[in-house]
Protein backbone atom coordinates (compact mmCIF):
# COMPACT_ATOMS: atom_id res chain seq x y z
CA UNK A 1 0.00 0.00 0.00
CA UNK A 2 3.22 2.48 0.01
CA UNK A 3 3.10 2.15 -3.26
CA UNK A 4 1.36 5.41 -3.80
CA UNK A 5 3.01 6.98 -1.42
CA UNK A 6 6.00 6.39 -3.44
CA UNK A 7 4.68 7.72 -6.01
CA UNK A 8 3.38 10.76 -4.40
CA UNK A 9 7.19 10.93 -2.91
CA UNK A 10 8.06 10.39 -6.64
CA UNK A 11 6.54 13.42 -7.14
CA UNK A 12 9.17 15.78 -6.00
CA UNK A 13 9.81 17.12 -9.85
CA UNK A 14 11.24 19.26 -12.07
CA UNK A 15 8.27 21.84 -13.22
CA UNK A 16 8.10 21.29 -16.40
CA UNK A 17 7.38 17.86 -15.95
CA UNK A 18 4.68 18.12 -14.13
CA UNK A 19 2.63 20.60 -15.82
CA UNK A 20 1.94 18.38 -18.78
CA UNK A 21 -1.57 18.40 -19.19
CA UNK A 22 -3.53 15.71 -18.20
CA UNK A 23 -1.54 12.63 -19.87
CA UNK A 24 -2.87 9.09 -19.53
CA UNK A 25 0.77 7.78 -20.43
CA UNK A 26 4.70 9.08 -19.81
CA UNK A 27 6.47 9.77 -22.14
CA UNK A 28 7.88 6.43 -22.51
CA UNK A 29 4.50 5.24 -23.27
CA UNK A 30 4.36 2.85 -20.75
CA UNK A 31 3.48 4.17 -17.38
CA UNK A 32 0.35 4.12 -15.54
CA UNK A 33 -1.28 7.42 -14.21
CA UNK A 34 -2.28 5.92 -11.10
CA UNK A 35 -4.15 9.57 -10.66
CA UNK A 36 -6.67 8.82 -12.10
CA UNK A 37 -10.20 8.12 -11.68
CA UNK A 38 -10.96 4.20 -10.80
CA UNK A 39 -14.19 1.85 -9.81
CA UNK A 40 -13.14 2.74 -5.80
CA UNK A 41 -13.94 6.15 -6.57
CA UNK A 42 -16.77 7.42 -4.58
CA UNK A 43 -19.33 9.61 -6.49
CA UNK A 44 -18.17 12.39 -4.34
CA UNK A 45 -14.90 11.38 -5.47
CA UNK A 46 -15.97 11.69 -8.78
CA UNK A 47 -18.08 14.78 -8.24
CA UNK A 48 -15.22 16.69 -6.78
CA UNK A 49 -12.40 15.37 -9.49
CA UNK A 50 -14.71 17.06 -11.87
CA UNK A 51 -14.94 20.21 -10.78
CA UNK A 52 -11.26 20.75 -10.31
CA UNK A 53 -11.24 19.38 -14.61
CA UNK A 54 -13.71 21.94 -15.73
CA UNK A 55 -11.21 24.91 -13.64
CA UNK A 56 -8.07 23.38 -15.55
CA UNK A 57 -9.90 24.10 -18.85
CA UNK A 58 -8.98 28.30 -18.46
CA UNK A 59 -5.57 26.86 -17.16
CA UNK A 60 -6.13 28.18 -13.69
CA UNK A 61 -5.57 24.82 -12.40
CA UNK A 62 -2.85 22.23 -13.72
CA UNK A 63 -4.32 18.57 -12.83
CA UNK A 64 -0.73 16.43 -11.78
CA UNK A 65 -0.51 12.81 -12.99
CA UNK A 66 1.05 10.40 -10.75
CA UNK A 67 3.56 7.37 -12.31
CA UNK A 68 4.87 4.81 -10.64
CA UNK A 69 8.71 5.98 -10.95
CA UNK A 70 10.82 8.76 -11.28
CA UNK A 71 11.87 8.71 -14.41
CA UNK A 72 9.04 9.04 -16.09
CA UNK A 73 8.97 12.47 -14.33
CA UNK A 74 12.44 13.82 -13.96
CA UNK A 75 14.35 14.57 -17.02
CA UNK A 76 17.78 12.63 -17.35
CA UNK A 77 17.70 9.96 -13.86
CA UNK A 78 16.65 9.84 -10.15
CA UNK A 79 15.74 11.87 -7.58
CA UNK A 80 19.53 11.58 -6.21
CA UNK A 81 21.03 9.87 -9.03
CA UNK A 82 22.03 7.07 -6.44
CA UNK A 83 20.34 3.81 -7.33
CA UNK A 84 19.62 2.30 -3.62
CA UNK A 85 20.27 -1.75 -3.23
CA UNK A 86 15.93 -1.42 -3.05
CA UNK A 87 15.01 -0.06 -6.19
CA UNK A 88 14.88 -2.88 -8.34
CA UNK A 89 12.59 -4.65 -6.04
CA UNK A 90 10.45 -1.10 -5.22
CA UNK A 91 9.64 -0.87 -9.26
CA UNK A 92 8.63 -4.99 -9.14
CA UNK A 93 6.15 -4.62 -6.72
CA UNK A 94 4.68 -1.18 -7.14
CA UNK A 95 1.79 -2.10 -9.11
CA UNK A 96 1.20 -5.49 -6.77
CA UNK A 97 -1.86 -3.75 -4.84
CA UNK A 98 -5.69 -3.44 -5.20
CA UNK A 99 -7.44 0.02 -6.37
CA UNK A 100 -9.19 1.62 -3.18
CA UNK A 101 -7.67 0.21 -0.55
CA UNK A 102 -5.00 2.18 0.11
CA UNK A 103 -4.09 6.07 -1.13
CA UNK A 104 -6.64 7.13 -3.51
CA UNK A 105 -6.32 10.51 -4.76
CA UNK A 106 -5.74 13.13 -7.12
CA UNK A 107 -3.93 16.58 -7.12
CA UNK A 108 -4.49 19.79 -8.88
CA UNK A 109 -2.01 22.70 -9.07
CA UNK A 110 -3.20 26.74 -9.19
CA UNK A 111 0.39 28.11 -10.12
CA UNK A 112 -0.85 31.71 -9.71
CA UNK A 113 -1.14 31.01 -6.30
CA UNK A 114 0.84 28.50 -5.46
CA UNK A 115 -1.31 26.38 -4.35
CA UNK A 116 -1.45 22.57 -4.40
CA UNK A 117 -4.85 20.54 -3.40
CA UNK A 118 -5.10 16.81 -3.14
CA UNK A 119 -8.30 14.77 -3.06
CA UNK A 120 -8.08 12.30 -0.85
CA UNK A 121 -9.86 9.09 -0.57
CA UNK A 122 -8.63 6.73 2.15
CA UNK A 123 -9.20 3.20 1.96
CA UNK A 124 -9.11 0.53 4.84
CA UNK A 125 -5.57 -0.19 4.47
CA UNK A 126 -4.93 3.54 6.47
CA UNK A 127 -7.43 2.27 9.16
CA UNK A 128 -5.85 3.66 12.72
CA UNK A 129 -8.40 3.73 15.37
CA UNK A 130 -11.66 1.55 14.08
CA UNK A 131 -13.51 3.27 10.90
CA UNK A 132 -11.16 6.04 11.09
CA UNK A 133 -7.88 7.19 9.02
CA UNK A 134 -4.56 6.12 10.74
CA UNK A 135 -2.88 9.37 11.88
CA UNK A 136 0.28 8.41 9.93
CA UNK A 137 -1.58 8.37 6.77
CA UNK A 138 -3.19 11.87 7.23
CA UNK A 139 0.38 13.19 7.78
CA UNK A 140 1.69 11.18 4.56
CA UNK A 141 -0.91 12.51 2.44
CA UNK A 142 0.04 16.26 3.95
CA UNK A 143 3.38 15.87 3.41
CA UNK A 144 3.28 14.89 -0.25
CA UNK A 145 0.79 17.61 -0.87
CA UNK A 146 2.52 20.02 0.56
CA UNK A 147 5.90 18.90 -0.58
CA UNK A 148 4.93 18.99 -4.24
CA UNK A 149 3.40 22.62 -3.38
CA UNK A 150 6.94 23.28 -2.58
CA UNK A 151 8.71 21.78 -5.32
CA UNK A 152 6.49 23.62 -7.59
CA UNK A 153 8.54 26.95 -6.35
CA UNK A 154 11.68 25.72 -5.33
CA UNK A 155 12.37 22.42 -7.35
CA UNK A 156 13.84 19.95 -5.09
CA UNK A 157 13.23 20.03 -1.67
CA UNK A 158 13.01 17.80 1.25
CA UNK A 159 10.79 18.29 4.68
CA UNK A 160 12.68 19.88 7.53
CA UNK A 161 9.52 20.28 9.40
CA UNK A 162 6.04 19.13 9.79
CA UNK A 163 3.66 20.02 12.52
CA UNK A 164 0.01 19.30 12.41
CA UNK A 165 -3.44 19.28 14.35
CA UNK A 166 -5.42 16.68 13.98
CA UNK A 167 -9.15 18.29 14.76
CA UNK A 168 -11.43 15.74 13.70
CA UNK A 169 -10.91 11.88 12.31
CA UNK A 170 -11.11 11.24 8.78
CA UNK A 171 -13.43 8.55 8.30
CA UNK A 172 -12.29 5.38 5.73
CA UNK A 173 -13.93 5.83 2.52
CA UNK A 174 -14.84 9.65 3.03
CA UNK A 175 -13.30 12.31 0.13
CA UNK A 176 -11.08 15.00 1.95
CA UNK A 177 -10.25 18.08 -0.02
CA UNK A 178 -5.88 18.49 1.60
CA UNK A 179 -5.64 22.17 0.46
CA UNK A 180 -1.90 23.55 0.55
CA UNK A 181 0.20 27.04 -0.16
CA UNK A 182 3.56 28.38 -0.02
CA UNK A 183 3.65 30.95 2.69
CA UNK A 184 7.28 32.51 2.34
CA UNK A 185 9.88 31.94 0.83
CA UNK A 186 13.45 32.68 2.56
CA UNK A 187 16.56 31.78 0.84
CA UNK A 188 16.31 27.85 0.76
CA UNK A 189 13.56 27.59 3.19
CA UNK A 190 9.99 27.33 2.18
CA UNK A 191 7.19 27.75 4.46
CA UNK A 192 3.74 26.10 3.87
CA UNK A 193 0.54 25.84 5.35
CA UNK A 194 -2.52 23.10 4.99
CA UNK A 195 -5.80 22.83 5.16
CA UNK A 196 -7.55 19.11 5.74
CA UNK A 197 -11.47 19.56 5.23
CA UNK A 198 -14.44 17.62 4.09
CA UNK A 199 -16.17 18.43 0.88
CA UNK A 200 -18.70 20.67 1.76
CA UNK A 201 -15.86 22.69 3.69
CA UNK A 202 -17.95 21.95 7.14
CA UNK A 203 -15.79 19.95 9.06
CA UNK A 204 -12.07 20.89 9.41
CA UNK A 205 -10.16 17.69 9.71
CA UNK A 206 -6.59 18.64 10.02
CA UNK A 207 -4.30 21.81 9.46
CA UNK A 208 -0.42 22.34 9.59
CA UNK A 209 2.14 24.23 8.73
CA UNK A 210 5.65 23.14 6.94
CA UNK A 211 9.26 24.24 6.18
CA UNK A 212 10.79 22.54 3.20
CA UNK A 213 14.53 23.20 2.08
CA UNK A 214 15.60 23.47 -1.70
CA UNK A 215 18.45 21.22 -2.38
CA UNK A 216 21.37 21.41 -3.91
CA UNK A 217 22.33 18.31 -5.81
CA UNK A 218 26.14 18.97 -6.20
CA UNK A 219 25.71 18.08 -1.89
CA UNK A 220 24.71 14.74 -0.21
CA UNK A 221 21.09 14.98 1.50
CA UNK A 222 22.74 14.11 4.47
CA UNK A 223 24.97 16.96 4.15
CA UNK A 224 21.96 19.62 3.51
CA UNK A 225 19.67 18.46 6.18
CA UNK A 226 22.02 18.70 8.70
CA UNK A 227 22.93 22.03 8.23
CA UNK A 228 19.67 23.66 7.99
CA UNK B 1 1.79 -2.31 3.29
CA UNK B 2 -0.10 -0.31 5.73
CA UNK B 3 -0.98 -3.63 7.27
CA UNK B 4 1.90 -2.85 9.66
CA UNK B 5 0.62 0.45 10.74
CA UNK B 6 -2.61 -0.75 11.22
CA UNK B 7 -1.20 -3.15 13.59
CA UNK B 8 1.15 -0.05 14.92
CA UNK B 9 -2.37 1.99 15.46
CA UNK B 10 -4.14 -0.64 16.95
CA UNK B 11 -2.08 -1.51 19.93
CA UNK B 12 -3.45 1.88 21.06
CA UNK B 13 -4.57 -1.04 24.34
CA UNK B 14 -5.54 -1.74 27.89
CA UNK B 15 -2.58 -1.91 29.83
CA UNK B 16 -2.67 -5.28 30.98
CA UNK B 17 -3.50 -6.56 27.52
CA UNK B 18 0.04 -5.27 26.02
CA UNK B 19 1.98 -6.57 28.81
CA UNK B 20 1.81 -10.16 28.58
CA UNK B 21 5.40 -11.64 28.40
CA UNK B 22 6.77 -12.45 24.73
CA UNK B 23 3.50 -14.30 23.62
CA UNK B 24 3.84 -15.52 19.83
CA UNK B 25 0.23 -15.91 20.13
CA UNK B 26 -2.94 -14.16 20.79
CA UNK B 27 -4.51 -15.03 23.91
CA UNK B 28 -7.62 -16.96 20.82
CA UNK B 29 -4.37 -18.85 19.81
CA UNK B 30 -4.31 -18.70 16.15
CA UNK B 31 -3.00 -15.14 15.34
CA UNK B 32 0.72 -14.28 14.28
CA UNK B 33 2.46 -12.02 16.32
CA UNK B 34 4.13 -9.51 14.04
CA UNK B 35 6.78 -7.90 15.82
CA UNK B 36 9.32 -10.90 16.33
CA UNK B 37 12.49 -11.07 14.36
CA UNK B 38 11.79 -13.10 10.34
CA UNK B 39 14.47 -13.11 8.27
CA UNK B 40 14.68 -9.64 6.80
CA UNK B 41 15.86 -8.66 10.16
CA UNK B 42 18.86 -7.39 9.14
CA UNK B 43 21.85 -8.13 11.69
CA UNK B 44 21.66 -4.87 13.07
CA UNK B 45 18.34 -5.00 13.80
CA UNK B 46 18.52 -8.60 15.49
CA UNK B 47 21.36 -7.76 17.65
CA UNK B 48 19.32 -4.76 18.82
CA UNK B 49 16.49 -6.74 19.53
CA UNK B 50 18.35 -9.49 21.46
CA UNK B 51 19.82 -6.94 23.43
CA UNK B 52 16.22 -4.96 24.80
CA UNK B 53 15.17 -8.89 25.01
CA UNK B 54 18.02 -9.13 27.43
CA UNK B 55 16.77 -5.70 29.61
CA UNK B 56 13.46 -7.53 29.42
CA UNK B 57 14.52 -10.11 31.86
CA UNK B 58 14.77 -8.02 35.11
CA UNK B 59 11.32 -6.65 34.06
CA UNK B 60 12.53 -3.19 33.63
CA UNK B 61 11.41 -3.91 30.03
CA UNK B 62 8.74 -5.46 28.32
CA UNK B 63 8.17 -6.49 24.75
CA UNK B 64 5.07 -5.37 23.37
CA UNK B 65 3.54 -7.47 20.83
CA UNK B 66 1.65 -7.27 17.81
CA UNK B 67 -1.43 -8.68 16.21
CA UNK B 68 -3.35 -7.84 13.08
CA UNK B 69 -6.61 -7.28 14.78
CA UNK B 70 -7.93 -5.66 17.76
CA UNK B 71 -9.78 -7.92 18.96
CA UNK B 72 -5.87 -9.62 20.31
CA UNK B 73 -5.88 -6.95 22.24
CA UNK B 74 -8.70 -5.60 23.56
CA UNK B 75 -10.80 -7.14 26.25
CA UNK B 76 -14.28 -7.20 24.73
CA UNK B 77 -14.56 -5.62 21.50
CA UNK B 78 -12.90 -3.39 18.75
CA UNK B 79 -11.01 0.13 19.22
CA UNK B 80 -14.39 1.99 18.88
CA UNK B 81 -17.04 -0.72 19.12
CA UNK B 82 -18.36 0.92 15.63
CA UNK B 83 -17.41 -1.73 12.82
CA UNK B 84 -17.05 0.10 9.82
CA UNK B 85 -18.03 -1.13 6.65
CA UNK B 86 -14.43 -1.72 5.80
CA UNK B 87 -13.43 -3.55 8.23
CA UNK B 88 -14.01 -7.16 6.89
CA UNK B 89 -11.87 -6.26 4.02
CA UNK B 90 -9.55 -5.27 5.86
CA UNK B 91 -9.11 -8.77 7.89
CA UNK B 92 -8.97 -10.38 4.84
CA UNK B 93 -6.33 -8.31 3.39
CA UNK B 94 -3.71 -7.60 6.32
CA UNK B 95 -1.67 -10.55 6.09
CA UNK B 96 -1.12 -10.65 2.34
CA UNK B 97 1.97 -8.68 1.85
CA UNK B 98 5.68 -9.73 1.86
CA UNK B 99 8.45 -9.34 5.02
CA UNK B 100 10.90 -7.00 4.96
CA UNK B 101 9.30 -4.53 2.25
CA UNK B 102 7.74 -2.12 4.78
CA UNK B 103 7.18 -1.26 8.57
CA UNK B 104 9.71 -3.79 10.51
CA UNK B 105 9.32 -3.07 13.78
CA UNK B 106 9.53 -4.23 17.29
CA UNK B 107 8.44 -1.97 20.32
CA UNK B 108 9.67 -1.97 23.99
CA UNK B 109 8.06 -0.52 26.94
CA UNK B 110 9.76 0.76 30.00
CA UNK B 111 6.98 1.38 32.87
CA UNK B 112 8.60 3.48 35.40
CA UNK B 113 10.48 5.60 33.04
CA UNK B 114 7.01 6.00 31.02
CA UNK B 115 9.18 5.04 27.96
CA UNK B 116 8.73 3.49 24.79
CA UNK B 117 11.13 2.72 22.20
CA UNK B 118 10.70 1.25 18.27
CA UNK B 119 13.07 -0.60 16.68
CA UNK B 120 12.55 0.43 13.10
CA UNK B 121 14.01 -0.84 9.55
CA UNK B 122 12.01 0.57 6.75
CA UNK B 123 11.38 -1.58 3.90
CA UNK B 124 11.11 -0.39 -0.21
CA UNK B 125 7.95 0.06 0.02
CA UNK B 126 8.63 3.20 2.36
CA UNK B 127 10.80 4.98 -0.21
CA UNK B 128 10.72 8.35 -0.79
CA UNK B 129 13.62 9.98 -2.28
CA UNK B 130 15.76 7.54 -3.55
CA UNK B 131 17.23 4.63 -1.16
CA UNK B 132 15.70 6.88 1.72
CA UNK B 133 12.17 6.15 3.96
CA UNK B 134 9.46 8.62 2.97
CA UNK B 135 8.23 11.54 5.90
CA UNK B 136 5.48 10.24 6.26
CA UNK B 137 6.51 6.66 6.97
CA UNK B 138 8.75 8.51 9.40
CA UNK B 139 5.43 10.27 10.86
CA UNK B 140 3.97 6.98 11.01
CA UNK B 141 6.29 5.21 13.07
CA UNK B 142 6.47 8.23 15.56
CA UNK B 143 3.09 8.81 15.92
CA UNK B 144 2.50 4.60 16.54
CA UNK B 145 5.69 4.44 19.14
CA UNK B 146 4.50 7.82 20.80
CA UNK B 147 1.05 7.07 20.72
CA UNK B 148 1.56 3.52 22.42
CA UNK B 149 3.86 5.51 25.16
CA UNK B 150 0.77 7.71 25.52
CA UNK B 151 -1.71 4.59 25.92
CA UNK B 152 0.36 3.61 28.58
CA UNK B 153 0.43 6.60 30.79
CA UNK B 154 -3.55 7.36 29.72
CA UNK B 155 -5.56 4.60 28.38
CA UNK B 156 -7.25 5.16 25.07
CA UNK B 157 -5.79 8.01 23.49
CA UNK B 158 -5.89 10.19 19.95
CA UNK B 159 -3.28 12.61 18.23
CA UNK B 160 -4.03 15.87 18.65
CA UNK B 161 -0.42 17.32 17.53
CA UNK B 162 2.58 16.25 16.17
CA UNK B 163 5.44 18.38 15.58
CA UNK B 164 8.45 16.82 13.52
CA UNK B 165 11.90 18.31 12.52
CA UNK B 166 13.64 16.18 10.03
CA UNK B 167 17.59 15.90 10.59
CA UNK B 168 18.89 13.73 8.49
CA UNK B 169 16.84 11.19 5.83
CA UNK B 170 16.87 7.46 6.90
CA UNK B 171 18.30 5.18 4.72
CA UNK B 172 16.25 2.20 3.33
CA UNK B 173 17.80 -1.11 5.06
CA UNK B 174 19.11 0.75 8.09
CA UNK B 175 17.86 0.10 11.13
CA UNK B 176 16.98 3.16 13.48
CA UNK B 177 15.75 3.91 17.53
CA UNK B 178 12.39 5.49 17.78
CA UNK B 179 12.88 6.27 21.75
CA UNK B 180 10.01 8.29 23.05
CA UNK B 181 8.58 9.55 27.06
CA UNK B 182 6.00 10.87 28.40
CA UNK B 183 6.78 14.27 29.62
CA UNK B 184 3.83 15.93 30.86
CA UNK B 185 0.36 15.07 32.04
CA UNK B 186 -2.22 17.74 32.55
CA UNK B 187 -6.06 16.13 32.94
CA UNK B 188 -7.12 14.37 29.31
CA UNK B 189 -3.83 15.89 28.06
CA UNK B 190 -0.35 13.77 27.25
CA UNK B 191 2.94 15.73 26.02
CA UNK B 192 5.41 13.46 24.99
CA UNK B 193 8.62 13.84 23.02
CA UNK B 194 10.60 11.75 20.72
CA UNK B 195 13.81 11.35 19.32
CA UNK B 196 14.90 9.23 16.32
CA UNK B 197 18.54 7.97 16.36
CA UNK B 198 21.24 5.46 14.09
CA UNK B 199 21.55 2.44 16.55
CA UNK B 200 24.89 3.82 17.26
CA UNK B 201 23.38 6.86 17.99
CA UNK B 202 25.97 9.04 16.19
CA UNK B 203 22.66 10.58 13.70
CA UNK B 204 19.92 12.23 14.94
CA UNK B 205 17.18 11.73 12.26
CA UNK B 206 14.29 12.98 13.67
CA UNK B 207 12.51 14.79 16.97
CA UNK B 208 9.44 15.48 17.58
CA UNK B 209 6.61 16.22 19.82
CA UNK B 210 3.55 15.50 20.14
CA UNK B 211 0.41 16.10 22.32
CA UNK B 212 -2.19 13.09 22.77
CA UNK B 213 -5.58 13.43 24.24
CA UNK B 214 -7.26 10.64 25.91
CA UNK B 215 -10.32 9.87 25.48
CA UNK B 216 -13.81 8.64 27.16
CA UNK B 217 -15.37 5.97 25.48
CA UNK B 218 -19.09 7.60 26.30
CA UNK B 219 -18.14 10.23 23.72
CA UNK B 220 -17.57 10.00 19.98
CA UNK B 221 -14.23 10.54 18.40
CA UNK B 222 -15.56 13.79 16.60
CA UNK B 223 -17.14 15.09 19.83
CA UNK B 224 -14.08 14.79 22.08
CA UNK B 225 -11.44 15.91 19.14
CA UNK B 226 -13.58 18.47 17.88
CA UNK B 227 -13.37 20.36 21.63
CA UNK B 228 -9.87 19.74 22.87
Amino acid sequence: MWRNCVRLARRGLGRGAVLRPDPTVSRCGVSKDYALPNSSWSQGMMDLYSRFLEMCKDGTWKRIPSYSNSVDHIPGKAFWGVHSKYQPQLWQTINMDTEGVGFEYAMFLNPSEKRMVCLFQPGPYLEGPSGFAHGGSTATIIDSTIGSCATFVAGRVMTANLSINYRNPIPLGSVVLVDSKVDQVEGRKVFLSCHVRSIDGQTLHAEATALFIRLDSTKSLQQQMSCQ
